[in-house]
């Protein structure tokens, strides 16, 4: 495996080994797996649970990891073409980035949104860019549109709870969130749940539809695993029968880059923070998921978080677990 | 061993068998006795000696470590209850403290006073409730009422020096600081003596006596063992025969958390930074000892930290020592 | 090897065997070569390349690091004598700089110049202080005044070029640069071209002519290799025929530490921006070196940057392999 930045670029048998492997992984440890590797982790926004999963991945394999943010450069890393760097940033991404992956047998990337232009995003132009630098195999740890690497780790929660995948009813919910938020999550959730099999409603209200792209896409997936895709308004026909809801925040693809634009259409937060209500018509022991970090009393009440819904910390706890996997294929055999 | 968060929680027979271990292991590395582990240390306060010795311990026993402070959480952690966090906080602690957990085999903690309520710091409210969220073993990296670590480490310093245990004479001994310090180490430093069989005499102005709840304890471990503990104000007659004073700062428990108060009472500063002219009348000999960091000129005298009395260097090496055995117990078995 | 701060210590025979070495290590993996060892990272100034240098290169032999920086204290450490620590300060480098090292099987060090007073700098004061108080084996991570481990990389990096030892030409040219800069790149350049048996011109604007102190040490090394050492500011008789440019920015010695003044004889900035044109009665094939970051369209064009000359990135590669090197030889046999 050269690059993991997309699940639309494996097969759902592939994947499905990748989480049969993150299974044996964790059962049966393999301490030594990857000595001697080494793996460099860049991120251009900040992270908790990326970087410190991705840090327990390679140890428990017996690698390393090393970690470079742009603060870490002396006054930062410009990245702009054809600038005379007399400012503040002393140092270009063109040479920064082709060291930082030279100093590792492989390279995670982050590289949030900028939120500026819908279809820069969508077309994930600054991804692209950085990972045209590296030589090494390279792995998304989110990038404007996508987050591959949190959408392997809830297959394997999905599966590890026994949640079906043709026929298992997945809502994707917007939820409130005070700033407008990256589409990479959804997106990437959208086209999991597809690419499972999963009847996947994405639950917004007006003004928050996914972009055409991103539902042709999951679509397509949808066609090939049997699954469905589906998007609405209707939080009470949404939630009918629903077996799982996975809750996220994302700016409005209407009003991109456009805050006080959106400012007016955003609904109040009270009637978008998933709370126990919204589970009255669906299957009973219908879980909520969610990627952290979740804003409490804001995106979800404290009783969904507290109760026995929801599996955000399986979730996370996935995320290291399948990253082994990905790192095992992509680096124990170089 | 589950976790290591008192002395009190273990025998002194128990504390010397892990000293002992420490020494073996200095003295015949065991590089890959946890290799393929993983040791999770959160800060929710700064820390030099005990990040750099712990992440060296797991290293020099093939582990690995990561860490997290709040900092790299987007804009921080909430740990308030019942919060609607439509503000700057993005990530509460009951995710993730249980995600950070779960990368680790064991997860370190520090969590300072906060010096607002006595009552509060003396029952250790806010280390307990991080560690209710915990499913792993857990080390206590010093919380606002203990630090084992330091303790064991100079349990360990005091054997390398030969003091004695039962009959040994130390002096712990408040000193100036510029801020009202926690109580962590001295109400660690009085058990620890007190439980290895010293005679121990805490010797500290007006308005800064230790709790009843610290000097009861303290009290309990001297019957046990044979030593004894006692406070006073009279330098003369607490350093006679002394052979190790430990200098530790510490707000006054009488005005806690009300600086303007204890400032009033506080003495001047020449008359309690430790200097030679205090070992008048001490065992020849007698050791320094700080737990660092420590103030040059205003809690000790350069003429102490750079003279043969100071085994300040030392103690900080224990920590590292210690910290090993205290790895090897809690990990090479699972 | 007790100590890595200097060229100059080593015949240029050792260096040759470094270089080997490194080569074969990055040929035939050893990553157990220093498991249980652990290489402590004392940063006294900012740094990506050497950090992430020397983390990669510890962790593919086996071994750790742990990164010690000022603001991981509390409130920074001190370092003047005598003074009373009743301000910001917590901690001062004579307690701390011991501890670190003795966490560590070995220490690596980077006190940047303070640029205020050239005897000093000269003299590398700083870095000798921080040694002093250190009795681990040592590297000089870029100090005041010397930058072995960069030099000792781009002495690999002209072998696998195969540009000429006896007879190679090097310029060390001046470029421009928002800020003084300290000498510790070019000084440790120019030296290590002369002891590698090369031509080297010190090509510069009037007023930032080498210290006397720098060109002789650099004099001695040609006379024991076969080498020569020259400076001048004429561009075209500097260039001709020239192998490799190697360009630095450095504070005027004239003026060290009294910016205004610098900034009165300081040339135009495009005069001094290395580009194409300064290659026209160059060496075909001349190569374009730089220590990194380089401030693209100030000290470099964009078009060299990113043209065929250069190999600014093979440079920073070469650190780590170099390193490599330098910790088998330096750890794996205590």
């Amino acid at each position: 495996m050269n690059f993991f930045n997309d699940l639309a670029d494996f097969s759902a048998a592939e994947i499905r080994e990748l989480i049969l492997l993150a299974g044996r992984l964790d059962k049966h440890p393999e301490p030594r797996a990857l000595e001697g590797k080494v793996l460099a982790l860049l991120f251009l926004s900040p992270s908790l649970r990326t970087l410190i999963s991705f840090q327990s991945a390679m140890a428990r394999l017996g690698g390393s990891t090393f970690v470079v943010s742009p603060e870490m450069s002396i006054h930062g890393l410009e990245s702009r073409s054809g600038i005379v760097m007399d400012g503040i940033a002393a140092e270009h991404i063109r040479e920064a980035v082709p060291v930082i992956a030279s100093y590792g047998d492989a390279i995670g990337i982050r590289a949030f949104a900028k939120r500026e232009n819908l279809e820069d995003d969508l077309a994930d132009r600054e991804f692209h860019e950085l990972t045209s630098l590296v030589d090494t195999p390279y792995i998304n740890m989110e990038s404007a549109i996508n987050h591959p690497c949190q959408s392997l780790a809830d297959w394997k929660t999905l599966d590890d709870l026994n949640v079906p995948a043709k026929g298992g009813k997945l809502v994707l919910s917007w939820s409130w969130h005070p700033s407008p938020m990256p589409l990479a999550v959804p997106a990437a959730t959208l086209h999991m749940a597809a690419l499972r099999g999963m009847d996947v409603t994405v639950l917004r209200p007006e003004g928050y539809a996914l972009p055409d792209a991103l539902m042709e896409k999951a679509q397509q997936a949808a066609a090939a695993s049997g699954g469905s895709v589906t998007q609405t308004d209707d939080r009470a026909s949404a939630m009918q029968d629903c077996q799982v809801i996975y809750a996220s925040s994302w700016a409005s693809p209407q009003h991109y880059g456009d805050r006080k634009a959106e400012d007016k259409i955003k609904p109040d937060m009270p009637t978008w923070c998933v709370d126990e209500p919204w589970f009255a018509n669906a299957s009973s022991g219908c879980y909520f998921m969610h990627c952290l970090p979740a804003r409490r009393g804001v995106s979800v009440s404290d009783d969904i978080l507290d109760g026995a819904r929801s599996v955000v910390v399986a979730e996370a706890h996935s995320r290291m677990l399948v990253q082994m996997a990905l790192l095992y294929q992509m680096l124990s055999k170089r």
